[in-house]
């Protein structure tokens, strides 16, 4: 189940985008499986990709046609990601695209194809081709909480954020929905995430208003360090709402967008650690007091990936013990132990390298026993810090991951 | 349980090593916790150690005295690992070193101090130093399996490998023994190992030797990615069986004492995977084709740290997309992924990138159900390749690491 609350919000509408969904039976039969996305022309559309060397066939596709121009549609199915598909992986990609701007009357390259589920399997052609006229049938601009729900895989529950902002008197709507709950590490963690919203922003400043949100959201959880295929987020400004266009990171307005957007990502991020398989809760990791945010990054990494930290937040056992032992091993150079300090939520741990004198196995197993828990450590060697969410590990994620295929 | 043979052989004993042992009531009442190894005059030692910043008190002291010339003692508890302890930590490993030089007639810095266990906690000093005189009363040039057996944590079964090899008409031996189960990975990963032979080898090349053997052993091997704070192995050369000192790498003779060494360390390492915290499989992640041994490495210990990997193995799924996966996400530059071949056991899962078209499930399934498992990866772009040894992750490895204080 997962951590605190993940209630869907309600998802506003984000003027100029329309939402599809149909049942193909890519992998299991009586499930909404195939969703499409439709932008109003003239819509600006930035992504983000995977860094996974064997990344799958649609991401190959989707980045070249972002690179050819604006896409009107995005493509996304569950059940099967597609990717270690070799050629007829490609073909099948391509193919998805050809029909779907086909039956669209638009350009394949105006296509982006996005696929999540298992590795190493074929498309079922015939049935995706087969769902994606009933998909486009369905288009209505209220159908983002169908969206959330049509690309899950082991996610326990659709995943949305939504918010309204007033610029110049006019209102926006910037909404988004995300998947995702395994395979989830640095580096385009999503999976997958979609986001639209109808102010007017320049077609430069979409890319860096993307880049700059995902470094701050998706790039910062994880729940297994598995970096997968298929990872993309998508962000797209249909400007439809009216107003003139942002196109200076000095316009005031702009700040404004980017301080809803980094709610918007750091939300639907923290909803996929949130949804975390067999999460049971939901972990903060605050490093402070470094030369740079790469050290910083690095630390907090090394304890949100190390299962003996997971297994003790998952038994609510104060082991800060195995804290200290991922700091030491992160690879951070001449790092001064004497000057770290260590707190659980608001019990400080170590002091100076060392067991902090006042501390006590009650207060440490008092933090402990909540399920959302904060570990924040002080470097003491720099004012540089960053932070990174991540989630315990159970029975389980076990359980869940030994038993995916069957 | 551990995974396929893990028996301790016939420990034959090495000429000038004694050891003793005793129940110091370190963590337990009535466990053997306390063990001394206690080396003839002219015996070579040299040691390796832990990476991690955090290293524990008794390594520190160990580095220390280890520097300033052989030891004559090593003095070992199980229970506490002295580690995260501050400077009371420092001062309790120095008493022990005071206290057993002194009882023993020699100087403080001729003893070395091992701990492991739980981190964090001060050692029970009292009732430490009153076991060092009983150790000190056992020894015995026998004791090798009561040592092994005192070194333990949550292993499972006592480590131990023994070989005995002839040079110029003269018979010599090898033996050693290790501890270890969580909390493993490379830059020494053992926790603990100690390994003697009584052949005359020269002080320089004993830590050669060491340096080389423990790059093929216990620098090869993972369970967790967990980085020990007091990962240490000992190799002592007593030349107390005779013959002329080893003392260049072109003896003819020194081959044989690396072949043998090699064979020692690699048992001793790959007995702490078989004993892997939770393991049901013994997994050997073979990766060739690689511009350097580095890139294999790093590809071999991807996969071999995959929870998704680990836990699918854990299953005997044959789920070939999470191999790809891992290799993908490695970090390895320019890697060309239509010129990877895997294999799993005798079985191509993917030619040329993607799945291999005479691949089925029930080939996969049949390697999977095995207890040992070879998973290999041909890059195909160079003539280097570099092995990892390591298990699969289970329910419970979770189970031992959520209750291992409790």
């Amino acid at each position: 189940m997962a951590v605190g609350d993940v209630s869907m919000p309600h998802m506003h509408v984000v003027q100029g985008v329309k939402i599809g969904s149909a049942e193909a039976y890519v992998r299991y039969p009586n499930r909404r499986d195939l969703v499409i996305f439709e932008f109003a022309e003239g819509t600006n559309v930035a992504g983000v990709f995977t860094q996974n060397a064997f990344c799958a066939a649609p991401v190959h596709v989707s980045k070249k046609h972002l690179e050819m121009g604006n896409p009107r549609y995005l493509v996304i199915n569950t059940g099967n990601a597609n990717a270690g598909t070799g050629k007829p992986g490609m073909e099948n990609a391509r193919a998805t695209c050809y029909k779907l701007a086909e039956l669209a009357q638009v350009e394949a390259s105006e296509v982006l194809p996005f696929s999540t589920g298992v590795i190493g399997e074929q498309l079922p052609m015939e049935r995706l081709l087969s769902g994606l006229q009933p998909a486009l049938d369905s288009l209505k601009d209220s159908a983002w909480v169908d969206a959330a729900a049509g690309i899950m895989t082991t996610d326990t529950t659709p995943k949305g954020a939504s918010e309204q902002f007033e610029l110049d008197g006019v209102t926006y709507t910037m909404t988004g929905i995300s998947k995702g709950a395994g395979m989830i590490r640095p580096n385009m963690a999503t999976m997958l995430s979609f986001v639209a919203t109808d102010a007017p922003i320049s077609r430069e400043l979409v890319q860096q208003l993307l880049k700059t949100t995902v470094n701050q959201s998706f790039n910062r959880i994880t729940i297994d360090g598995d970096t997968s295929t298929n990872d993309s987020c998508i962000f797209a400004v249909t400007a439809q709402a009216g107003g003139t266009e942002i196109s200076s990171v000095d316009d005031v307005r702009y700040s404004v967008v980017l301080d809803v957007l980094t709610r918007v990502m750091k939300r639907l991020a923290q909803l996929i650690v949130r949804d975390g398989e067999g999460a049971t809760k939901f972990i903060t990791v605050a490093v402070e007091g470094g030369n740079d945010t790469q050290e910083c990054c690095d630390i907090a990494y090394s304890i949100a990936h190390s299962p003996l930290v997971k297994t003790a937040l998952f038994a609510s056992d104060p082991n800060w013990g195995r804290i200290l032992a991922a700091i030491g091993y992160a690879g951070v150079k001449d790092l001064d132990v004497e000057k770290i300090q260590v707190w659980l939520g608001d019990v400080q741990i170590c002091r100076d390298g060392g067991a902090a004198e006042d501390y006590t196995e009650e207060a440490g197993a008092r933090v402990m026993a909540e399920s959302e828990i904060t570990i924040r450590v002080d470097l003491g060697r720099g004012q540089a810090k960053d932070t990174v969410y991540t989630c315990d590990l159970s029975y389980d994620y076990v359980k869940i991951n030994a038993d995916y295929r069957s």
